[in-house]
């Protein structure tokens, strides 16, 4: 096992109704927060008024910024710092799925600093101070609502970039799983390949010592693949939205994963694609990982054989090869069983672009990724066996 | 899902040499510490002046208390108290396994407390403040390192309470995996019939949807499996004392359970069988578990099926009966296969307190446990079945 810290802060309130407990807990660190979201159906199913009605009975003074999308887009977040700094807001309340929150978190750096934001994406500075945050999730898939990242997409360079950094972990996210009620059933499946994507991500690691976090990411991801067809024949039933929300959470916040390198790399490959097309991100995964996971198999099959094995219980393949396929096949399979394209063809991206996108994908440090090392000529033939 | 709250806020630092970097740790929360301890091993192995040595880098003073055994005792929480509040010590630093640790959140708890600690162990009162806790773990087992949890043993009344609190989850812990060269092959089984009872407690729940954490605690309890044959083999390898360090923590910081019922029957069964004859708490579990489990199985066969099936991977039993205690037969054959006893007789226990043991147990409740609520006659016969 690798040597590792860990802390995860947020406190999670988990149920239904859980909103209108947001005030009694914004109240312990604000009086003035900025709501930051994006969707119109937050007004719609009365999620902002509860909101709201639970700030005004703790005194909570309140400013509100919506217009979030998804990829979350920089000129949005200068627009919250530049509130933040004029009205002395010492907290934003996120309230909507990972861009939501990713935003709310640069404002949450931003509005603490004297530059430009973007350094801290760009890797030109490192943050040391930050507002506080708290979520209150409406789209189970990011895991931002535990999590230290936060990545957003700068509009102008066409970039998309990330940050992690403990500054931004939340000091609590509020989940109520009926809030899964007013998603799309696109929208949902997008998040459940997200869920599966974070847990591939850290499943496929250069790591050799990896018992307890084995078992526990196949755990996660037979969770996974047990919820995913259920959520999608009763997308109301609240036990369901319960286990997606709480895996969606499970799968990001550093513990499963603690004591072992993870990848990394497809998520890279999906930014630069999304950064172009604008694609939904968890919609881009489901591209991606078959791909990569074709790709880089060869760097170490018997980790593709447990996954072919202990997940997918295939147990009638004699050949090692033919297993490993069959594996890669299920994952596949899945994702088209949630409605998602699995080829870039399919999902309108032209093919012109792959070098563009590969070139931006290994940045400056000139490789991605742990399991398998990926040049940009690596890069290239993945986004070809995604076509 | 039940409605939770979640909240895990100890630092955990993991991997060799850890235990360089407490003073570094500790100087963000004081300068004056208690440092609390038991077996002399700590001096032995030079691990209590590495520590003492990272404090006096950071310019901590300290005072030392040692004398913490297993089943740790109220008397010498009232001396650490005592130290605390006359010398205005604000830091209680544990270094050993649950026993020092959960003595250490005792001193913590009494020393900002003007009355008798064990009031809050009684049930008499609620913690309203705390000195802050850090510990450097030795012995894995317990899981108190990132819990909320302390036991004490009242040694004048023969009881052993518990309590739950937020105030004193330790702000950080040292999880060096080295400690556990130092573990003799006993205590460390014990330790792991421990881990497996935790996740046990969890598992045997009421709760009707637990799919996600269904599937994490049988990953924990497989890699319990895995790990506790090759810890016997290899104590001093590496890798295995890094998973069962983790899986220790991993099992009893809540994050496993979330949303779940769980029973905890079992655990105050063997509190008063410790509280009595003094048998170290793994030990203990070993006998209880697999008698209750004799005794609660029709409560819901289903579960005991699962277990069979996920976690001890038996196929080749048609019979549900048959495939139940076929399970049940394999969780007391892992504990014998650690050297542990599995019956009471064994352990050198006499059968004529069992009566005194099933009312102390019920408590002013009347009864115990989740998955089945057991009574005093209950207790007594599964007392029976552990002779």
């Amino acid at each position: 096992m690798e040597n590792f810290i860990f802390k995860s802060g947020t406190r999670i309130v988990f149920g239904k109704d859980a909103e209108n407990t947001v005030g009694d807990h914004i109240s312990k660190f604000s009086r003035k927060v900025l709501i930051h979201y994006g969707g119109e159906y937050l007004k719609e199913f009365g999620i902002l008024d509860r909101v709201i009605q639970s700030l005004e009975k703790n005194d909570i003074e309140y400013t509100v910024l919506e217009g979030v999308v998804p990829n979350p887009r920089l000129s949005l977040v200068y627009e919250g710092i530049k509130i933040c700094k004029e009205e002395d807001i010492d907290f934003v309340l996120a309230i909507g799925g990972g861009s939501a929150i990713d935003s709310s978190k640069a404002i949450a750096l931003g509005a603490k600093y004297d530059g430009d934001v973007w350094d801290f994406y760009s890797g030109k500075a490192v943050p040391k101070m930050a507002l506080k945050v708290g979520t209150v999730l409406t789209i189970p898939g990011s895991g931002s609502e535990m999590s230290e990242s936060s990545i957003i997409t700068n509009e102008e360079k066409n970039l998309k970039c990330g940050i992690d950094c403990e500054l931004i972990v939340p000091e609590f996210s509020i989940l109520n799983p009926e809030m899964c009620y007013t998603i799309p059933p696109y929208l949902m499946s997008c998040g459940i390949a997200d869920i599966l994507s974070h847990l591939f991500e850290r499943y496929f690691t250069p790591t050799k010592s990896s018992i307890l976090s084995d078992h526990l990411l196949e755990g996660a991801m037979k969770a996974v693949l047990e919820v995913g067809p259920r959520i999608k024949k009763e997308p109301k039933n609240y036990d369901n939205c319960s286990e997606i929300m709480w895996l969606a959470t499970v799968s990001h916040n550093g513990m499963l994963d603690a004591g072992r390198i993870s990848d990394w790399a497809s998520h890279r490959i999906e930014h630069e694609i999304s950064a172009l097309y604008d694609i939904t991100h968890g919609a881009g995964m489901a591209i991606v990982f078959p791909a990569w996971m074709k790709y880089v198999k060869e760097e170490n099959m018997e980790r593709f054989e447990q996954l072919a094995t202990r997940v997918f219980g295939i147990t009638d393949k004699k050949d090692k090869e033919e297993l490993v396929d069959r594996g890669i096949a299920c994952v596949e399979e899945f994702f088209k069983s949630l409605g998602l394209k699995t080829r870039l063809a399919e999902a309108g991206v032209p093919i012109d672009r792959f070098e563009e996108m590969a070139l931006k994908a290994i940045g400056d440090s000139g490789y991605i990724g742990k399991f398998k090392q990926l040049t940009e000529d690596d890069i290239f033939e993945i986004l070809k066996l995604a076509i």
